[in-house]
This record gives C-alpha cells, structure tokens and sequence, in this order.
C-alpha cells in the first residue's frame, strides 16, 4: 500500500492480512512502521489465532520494489508524484492497483476530471500504464468507502468494477476482491473502460453532498 | 417522449399514462400515432378503470412544441438531429430530460465519449443546454434498463441519479421518477454532475458484456 496510513490503506491491510504479508509504504520510512505497528496489532485482536499473514511498514520506495501488488492508496493530489519516485524500481512482474481518481472541486461538489490528450479523453489507469510501460495496471477499489473498509467488522456489500487489460493482473485483483467478504468483483473491460469507473467516485461523493447519501458505494441491481 | 417508439417510451409511457398524458413522437407522425395505440392499449389492459391518463402519437415536431416535459428517448445517434429540427419550438416553460450518452463501440464492448472543447470535457446534457439556451435541461434516466421498463409488471428497484441546474425542473423530474415504483431519484448536483452519470450507461453496458450481469442498473448500497 503506498500512502498506506490512511483509511483506505488501513482498511485493504486489516482485510487481507489474515493470508498475506503486508507492507504499508509511506513518504518517511518511519512514519510507515510505525502505522504498520497499530495495523498489526488490531489485526492480532480482530484474527486471533486464525491470522496467517503479517503487516510491517517502511518507505513507499521500499514497499514499491518488494511488493508484488501495488496498491495507490494515496490521494490524487500526490499520486503522480509517487508514481514517478518510485518507477525506477517496478518490474513488469508487479501489478499496479489504481483507485486514483483526478476530481476538481465545482459548486458544493466536486467533478470528475480525467486527461485530455490531443482531442481525446483518457482515465488516470490509462496515463499511469502508459508512464508505467510494460508494468500492469489494473483499475479497482475506486467505490469502497474507506472508512467503512477500515473497520474489519464491517460486511462491504459492495460491487468492484475492475478493468485492466491484463489478464493474469486482473485475475490477481479479482482474487484479492473475494477474499474481502461480500465483495463481489466485476470485470468490465480492458483499462480503457477504467474511465467509467473513476467516474463513480465523484458521483458517489456528490449523491453523499447533495442527498446525504453517506459513505456509500455502488451494486449493480439486476 | 421524442423518439417515444421504442422500449424506453413505452415503458415510461406506460409507467406514466396512470396519471400523465402522454405524446409520443416519431419521425414520421403516422408511426407516433399508430404505436401510441399500441401503449394505449396495453396501458388500459393494465390499469382498468385507475387510468386516469392518455397516450396519443404524432411526429417529433408536434410533440416537441405541445409537451411540458420532454424526454429524449432516443440514442445519441440520432439525438442532435432530432433537436435541432424541433429547438425553434421549445419554450424556456418547457423541461428538456436527457438521458442521452454519447459512446463508441471499442474491443467487445463500449466506451463513454463525452464532448471535448477546448480541452474540457463536457456532457452531452451540458453540450444540449449550451445548444438550447434558456431551455432547462435535466439528466436523468441513463441508467433504467429499458427492457424492463417497457413491462410495467416488472418492479425496478434502482436509483436514478439526476444532475440539473434548474431548480423547479429538477423537481418535477424527481417526482415523475417517484411515480415509478420503487425508483428512487438521487440528485447529485448541477448539470456538469451529468458527465458522471452518462458515464454509468456504458459501465453497466460493459458490465453485461464482459460479466454477463443482463439487464442491470445501479443502486448506491450504505
């Protein structure tokens, strides 16, 4: 988890480190492990002796080269600048998680405001794979309420819409979504259609200001 | 209702002729008519003696200037032409309800194409009010499955995300929408929200093709 001091990294640590080893990244290697210590002991209390995995914390430069999924569980705002601090360090065997969503705030809400490049308009998973040449990206966890994802005792009944154009990466990230109960994970399509996606955090945020609809996600209702 | 002939017409048709007098419009007024007594059948069939609306068809034009509300269901393909050859007629009294989306076919599925102007990326509802000044334009409706609609035995348990900057015009699209069993509208903010919401069209578009999830709409899950 680079940035992993927040709720959203809290919430994916706590989630998954009942069967895998964890590392929170974040800017100061200190700041990192320390977290990494309060992660682990409330995932000690909630697993008991039914815990497999492990959470320790160091640098997000550390975290980006050991790792073998990378999750940006970090801001927009400091999302590019992570990215490019780290890049040297990816291989093409990782797998890059973006939940990154580029928002400008508008009125009382905020705007969902993706990249144009040359007439045409283009995800943030899309720029990051193309700055990340050969090293998968694949897009999810943009709808999860982080706050409620922090609290491990709450069941997330939530759909996860991913895309990535890679498919073992995405076979991975679909994995890792059904191992968080009650997650149900949905492929729609190659990173193209991550556009979408990261539409939905701002919309989310905006039904959240405008018809207090809090800390919501979203399901596909059939 | 322009371009009222298919399955979103006539589901909102006949969700709506309980209580509403409904114009359908076509190209040609003969078509209007002829499948306006088509709904009007069906719709007396299904609520007896309780129907206290009407259906009746004619052509895009008639309709366009006689209707209070009127929706756009019609695919993009065909929505900027339809509109130009009726904006002479409209009214600023009048609500113009767009739940147009503008997509292209990519790989196997579809992918959102929102307007591009000067390096902003804009709605098609926010293009349509620039087009019809003064004319208040709501975004709503881009998520209902309009196969289920059309069955007015089918009860839709979906929230309809609404954008509009018009205050009394978003009202009453609210309210029609409550008209409908079990739809519950949400409103997410002034009409650049409505970027996000078309985006949701070919979400679930994507999500059917590539997850096999038929038919579907969205609901905002706490």
């Amino acid at each position: 988890m680079l940035g992993g001091t927040g709720n959203m990294g809290q919430g994916l640590a706590l989630r998954w480190a009942r069967n895998h080893e964890i590392i929170i990244g974040s800017r100061e290697a200190r700041k990192g492990t320390k977290v990494a210590e309060e992660y682990l002991a409330k995932a000690r209390a909630f697993y008991g002796d039914a815990m497999k995995g492990t959470i320790r914390g160091t640098s997000n430069f550390e975290a980006a080269a050991q790792a073998d999924v990378i999750v940006l569980t970090i801001s927009h705002e400091y999302a590019t600048s992570t990215i490019l601090s780290i890049k040297d360090r990816l291989k093409p065997s990782q797998i890059i998680v973006s939940p990154v969503v580029p928002m400008v705030k508008v009125d009382k809400g905020v705007m969902y405001s993706p990249i144009v490049e040359s007439g045409e308009v283009m995800s943030y998973a899309e720029a990051l794979a193309k700055e990340l040449k050969g090293v998968p990206v694949v897009a999810a966890y943009h709808t999860i309420s982080a706050k409620k994802l922090a609290d491990p005792t709450l069941v997330l009944n939530y759909d996860i819409p991913i895309a990535g154009d890679h498919e073992g990466a995405v076979k991975v990230v679909m994995e890792l979504t059904r191992e968080i109960r009650n997650l149900r994970p949905i492929y729609v399509g190659p990173l193209r259609s991550a556009l979408m996606i990261e539409a939905l955090t701002p919309l989310i945020i905006n039904a959240s200001i405008y018809s207090k609809i809090k800390d919501a996600s979203i399901a596909f209702v059939q």
